[in-house]
């Protein structure tokens, strides 16, 4: 059989997850939080399946939950939008992700990536047909270099992804940063931008996030992705939503259909009514504030350095004071000897390269995240 | 913004449920049950949230739903399976149906569709850059006629896509169908069979369904797909899986790992420990029996001419005597002025041919069949 994706093996995320629990590592690798979802959410799912929501949801997604995004992206600055034609309800960001490169990417139209990227878009960019062209955000800071981008642009560019709060750097867009990207698309017309904002809901130190959604302009030239799995930490739960300009959204509706058609129902139901409710996911930055404080301050006296980490639940160290191992070897050894499991961040990169970092997630447990440290800080 | 499937509008079966709401009608279009899911299964999912089983699930299911995935096709009279590297949990067959045709259709490869044809795969088969070859069952009974598959076939035929117990018709295979498949296969050694089993728990007068799981041959080269909505009534929980040989479920699992990586978390533990204790999937086949019965008996009167159907939740009546119209015009007349929505047969052709069918879904109450059916006879 003719492979699709020869360059593509199974998913870092999922090795390294099967590679702790062999070994009985801590965990930070795969991210995903260990603590529990909200008792009301899952009681409001239960009435849910109890009073019978268990068939096919509407393809774009339920109604009122349409409504509810709607109302939480405006709640955080963001424009106002139509809900009958620009929500897409998905399973997960990452259906989101996949069915919208497949709509609107077209055979050899070229789509810029910005390294280190999560590993689900070069591989949705290829079965869609078109070429991936990587660009390197700064080392110093994980911030786009626009100069870089600017001079990767082709008449056959379609798209650019963009991915803040970062995973797996914590990096975040500027006021400047927006203003270059809007001078990209004003000049460059046949120009996408699908940005991926599943950490929207986890900024740090009073920033806010710099959604496409909160710029008329920006949004008439945008594929905005979210996730309640990473707000609400239920990221097994696999709901997630996209917005777009109607022409646009009405391609990716056309393959999401065919896709997966629609989204588990009862969980529509609950989030749709929670979020009625409640404002909990203005309250997820702090919490995971804290925790990255925590886990930055139990590495203080490690020898990794700290990179800074301004969103996500991840956390960047470098260790080329610590090993001259390359980042996949030493991520191996963390496991195998040390019992700590991370990601090596030449896995979001298309040409592998090592710069000696790997990425720890930190939506654990203090216990958890104090207990990795103090293991990686005997090393 | 080029369209990727400019043939492709909204799927028909979302276009006439809107209008049956709408118009208020009896909803016997799209396909789904208006009668509760088991108490029990409901229970499983909650206490499953709750005790916390709200993370990722592995990428290729929970090893203990494929266990009793291999064990239900063992107890249904299929081949031993290797749960590890054989079996993909996706969400609903739907995803499971794309997420194959992504990974093993390559650039120019041609695939034979059997007409008329569930609506997704077409535009599968067109996103993955194949040929779609229809040809069409025989119209007396809706059995395929292998000679005609055979002469479509050239070297470039890169896959078949079977679908029985059919949807719309209910036809079913024979032993007969499955040696002429069989040869076909044989001939051709190139040739994969992608088989659509998403009724294969309701099959009716005490046939037993001919899934390619049930020859070590047919398995070799096919990839089966089923669905827990379709068997336990749930079909808003998306939940369905695939088989296929390691080296093709390979290739499968890259695509799958990267459109929705994995399937909602607390469904498949609950899915695991229902199929463990029940094997409620033997009675669903009396089940839908009996419904037949009732619809059938109840339509005698009418001048509708009722097609045999043999497997599915589904009927085919044919209005010849009832009304000039084309069946696109008919079901919209019928839902708008006799409300009860049904799905017109046409727009399981790709060429859109009318054979003065509509579908009718009696996965209903009796209540609800007998109203409708009083409206039909009355025409
Ligand atoms: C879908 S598994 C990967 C989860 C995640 O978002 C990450 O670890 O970056
Ligand atoms: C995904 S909506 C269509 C449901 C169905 O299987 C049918 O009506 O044929």
């Amino acid at each position: 059989i003719q492979s699709k994706l020869p360059n593509v093996g199974t998913t870092i995320f999922t090795v390294m997850s099967q590679m702790a629990s062999e070994y009985n590592a801590i965990n930070l690798s795969q991210g995903f939080p260990d603590f529990p979802v909200s008792e009301k959410l899952i009681d409001l799912v239960y009435q849910n399946m109890q009073i019978g929501h268990n068939q096919y949801a509407p393809m774009p997604g339920l109604p009122q939950l349409r409504e509810a995004i709607a109302a939480k992206i405006k709640n955080t600055g963001g424009i106002k939008l139509n809900t009958e034609t620009e929500i897409t309800v998905s399973a997960g960001a990452t259906e989101a992700i996949f069915s919208s490169v497949l709509a609107t990417v077209n055979q050899g139209d070229e789509v810029i990536v910005l390294e280190p990227a999560y590993d689900c878009y070069i591989p949705a960019i290829e079965l869609a047909g078109g070429k991936v062209i990587p660009v390197g955000l700064n080392l110093a800071d994980f911030k786009p270099d626009w100069q870089k981008i600017q001079d990767k642009i082709t008449e056959k560019t379609r798209m650019i992804i963009i991915n803040f709060p970062h995973n797996p750097s914590g990096a975040i867009l500027t006021e400047t940063d927006v203003a270059a990207l809007k001078k990209i698309l004003e000049e460059n017309p046949q120009l996408l931008i699908l940005s991926d904002e599943v950490y929207e809901h986890i900024i740090f130190d009073g920033n806010t996030n710099l959604s496409v959604l909160k710029d008329e302009f920006l949004a008439s030239r945008s594929i905005a992705v979210s996730s309640f799995g990473k707000t609400f930490h239920a990221t097994g739960w696999k709901i997630g939503y996209m917005v777009a300009p109607e022409t646009i959204m009405k391609e990716i509706r056309k393959v999401h259909q065919y896709n997966c058609f629609s989204v588990h129902t009862p969980s529509q139901f609950a989030m749709a009514e929670y979020l009625q409710n409640e404002q909990t996911y203005l309250g997820v930055s702090s919490m995971y504030e804290r925790k990255r404080e925590f886990f930055q301050e139990a590495m203080q006296k490690s020898k990794f350095k700290v990179i800074p980490s301004y969103g996500t639940y991840f956390q960047l160290l470098d260790f080329s004071e610590v090993s001259d191992m390359d980042d996949m070897e030493f991520a191996q050894y963390l496991i195998k000897e040390k019992g700590v499991a991370s990601i090596p961040v030449s896995a979001f990169y298309s040409d592998r390269q090592d710069n000696k970092l790997l990425r720890f997630c930190f939506a654990k447990g203090e216990e958890t995240l104090q207990k990795a440290a103090d293991i990686l800080c005997k090393i």
